[in-house]
């Protein structure tokens, strides 16, 4: 359904000691980054981890927040204009360096 | 709309030298693994590594699987009696040892 889309994603890498406000995450950032994006986010994702292959393992990721457009260029020019605004809002929520990945969705 | 769902993603942390056969993972690895988890798993989506944050950065993943789940109990029961099979097919496609992540879908 998403197939041929730009999927950009942030995870926040999990580890002892860090924390993670999924509440605050779910119901200020990710309304703030859907508003700022508008249109060009053509649909989004949040996850919040709750295990890994290994029962009781933590799970790799606190969290993860998937973004969908239709092409990278529609991420730059909205994200990258407001790149400062978002990330400035992470230490609100989390005290976690999110990793970027930006991906092709292939199926 | 998969509020609610456990998501199961399986991340392939990429650097250089490593491989991962893009196609025998969308053409042969997936058909064989939704066979495999038949009615238990809800949806997938599979995804190709572009990019990261840094222009010209290598993806952190080469590659992320996501399988949807009502339940964790289904994941278990469905790909657990099955993981011989399907991590046995792993060298056939990358050298690669994926991360696994079990996450409930928040919005």
């Amino acid at each position: 359904m998403n197939k041929g889309m730009t999927k950009v994603t942030a995870l926040y890498p999990n580890s002892e000691g860090k924390k993670f406000d999924i509440d605050y995450y779910i119901n200020k950032h990710v309304p703030m980054v859907t508003k700022i994006l508008g249109d060009a986010m053509i649909d989004a994702e949040i996850e919040h981890g709750i295990g890994s292959a290994e029962p009781g393992a933590l799970a790799p990721f606190a969290a993860i927040g998937c973004m969908y457009f239709n092409s990278i260029e529609d991420f730059q020019s909205s994200f990258g204009a407001n790149a400062e605004q978002i990330m400035g809002d992470i230490p609100n929520y989390t005290d976690i360096e999110p990793v970027i990945q930006i991906s092709e969705v292939k199926l």
